[in-house]
């Protein structure tokens, strides 16, 4: 490792620029060419997953400022091209697959979309579980299947994009155990919450805390995902998990992708789980990019729990995986700079003086 | 303008998202409209223009890491395509045209190069005059013309860059004049300059801008042009005022090329400057978008003092327009986000609860 790690190094101080000047993306080269463990890393057929799933609590109006109508719709307009992950996709040359992973409606078998339903939509978590136990490691191993599949068509630098009506607020709650931060600092206005509206959605998040007993040390991630998890998340954790094992480059979008990979991090670091079979050299944050900071208020709070600095901060908050599709060509560009530039050598360029 | 600010956010609060979630996205699409009139702009043969010179305060070696040299064997590196920018241009489809300035080197007339050099670089500013009134006005002149030439060829975004050792400390002075600010926040390490090395830049220049009186409030953009500019920044600051008066979108690029715009900045609200046959209906800085902020210390002071949030920061601290080859992507993306989205209505999708 410490041999590429210095040939990385030399082979970027190489390049026909001053030392340094290329800044974050001499850094997203050198990240990159370590998650491929060469010094002549490429960025191969980008993909973008956007799991889709509803929450039983979006049904009482409690937290959510649209209805949960919406998610099955977008599902539609995702698949008719009409989306913001769709225009994004197609300016980057990104591949995009998109999952049912629990919404509640039925789909036509027909349209190119992965039927992977676990349920119609999560229980209200209010006053019981969000899914059984069965139904997460279901969820936490499909999106592990989906994940492999698409890096066996030769992917091998993936995104995560969620749709769910009320899954800011599962994520809250996901945050909140794990960051140990207060709701209030996790909570924020999801689509677009009136002040109204958000103490609503804190005060009702609140009870779901205590009524899960989230501040309990002992929650294994199935069991958290059983009690306040969505489908989408579920599905996007075991893809997190299965990426980092195949040695992918993994962007993390935004607020709910970054919930979810905290649920992930727990079960890559725990090799009794099912769905992970071996603990790979390097930690699973070491494969990941953050895309962005999103607008949405926890999200800041997460990444800085994380020691984490995202790549951009364009005031996003949409999800679908919209930040992640923004990030792609920066680490293209990192990485193709890396390869395509000259070298002090090679093109005649003296060094310092 | 206002129907058309109007309709520009109404369309995009139409689109298939929250509103707002877009971020920064929105507010560039919004300004593409304005400044091509127009609810449904379009970016169009998006160009780099890299305009290359060189410095007699360099020879000294007490203002620069990099040799005098550098600037010609940068030219060639452009030239055959191995520098950073060449990588970026390609990887985005942006135009790219390299411009000799005013490089202290003879370049073959075959080369594909704009051939406008002024002369073998400046004078040395420290005692005496960096350039005569008749170049500076010929050099302004030149990057309005090179502008206007690929304005023709149907481009409507345009970014600027440069090459030349040294520019970082004619930019510092610039920006020193312009804003007020102490020296020692204008100056940074450029290239690369050690402590002592940044120590010595900042006491070189301090007797410059001594030497010429930059504290006084009557300089014309012109004179100021003569006493501490370059030939590269000269043509810098034509080409942006000429973008202006073309209605074209101007990416500006870190430290050097926002030094060259506050010149622009002053030669655009001069009507009676020469260069300037009519002055537009809104101000230069509503056609600028500024790409990033730069690694070069002052750059985010001279951002502050324009009001200017940078697109991205990604730390890096290179020229050559690399910066702006990095926004212009970001920048078609808000576009055809406003272009290609569907509406609330077209995709069936419900509103707000």
């Amino acid at each position: 490792m410490n041999d590429l790690l210095l040939a990385l190094q030399q082979k970027i101080d190489n390049k026909t620029k001053p030392p340094g000047s290329l800044g974050i993306l001499e850094k997203i080269a050198l990240q990159v060419g370590l998650v491929q463990d060469t010094p002549a890393p490429v960025i191969r057929e980008p993909h973008i997953v956007v799991f889709a799933g509803d929450h039983g609590i979006a049904a009482t109006g409690l937290v959510n400022a649209y209805p949960q109508s919406v998610t099955a719709q977008m599902v539609h307009n995702f698949i008719n091209g009409g989306a913001a992950i769709n225009v994004l996709t197609r300016q980057y040359g990104i591949g995009l697959t998109v999952v049912d992973a629990g919404v509640n409606a039925d789909f036509d078998p027909a349209l190119p979309l992965v039927h992977a339903k676990i349920q119609y939509g999560t229980q209200n978590y209010l006053n019981g579980l969000a899914m059984c136990a069965d139904d997460a490691i279901a969820a936490v191993k499909q999106g592990a299947a989906i994940t492999a599949a698409i890096a066996a068509k030769g992917c091998n630098c993936i995104g995560f994009g969620e749709m769910g009506i009320g899954n800011t607020s599962s994520a809250s709650l996901l945050m909140h155990h794990y960051t140990g931060l207060p709701l209030a600092d996790c909570v924020g206005r999801g689509t677009g919450a009136t002040d109204e509206q958000l103490q609503q959605k804190l005060n009702t998040l609140e009870d779901a805390a205590d009524y899960h007993e989230l501040a309990r040390y002992d929650i294994t991630p199935h069991s958290l995902l059983c009690r306040v998890g969505g489908f989408e998340i579920a599905m996007m954790a075991g893809a997190f998990v299965q990426a980092a094992r195949q040695g992918m480059l993994i962007v993390v979008d935004g607020f709910i992708a970054t919930a979810a990979l905290l649920v992930a991090i727990k079960l890559y670091a725990t090799p009794s789980d099912p769905t992970v079979l071996v603990t790979p050299p390097i930690g699973l944050l070491q494969y990941c990019i953050f895309a962005h900071a999103s607008g949405e208020q926890g999200h800041r709070k997460m990444l800085d729990h994380l020691g984490a600095r995202p790549l951009l901060q364009l005031d996003m908050r949409l999800g679908e995986g919209t930040g992640a599709a923004m990030a792609i060509p920066v680490i293209r560009s990192a990485v193709q700079l890396l390869e395509e530039m000259a070298s002090f050598e090679s093109a005649g360029v003296d060094g310092k003086a």
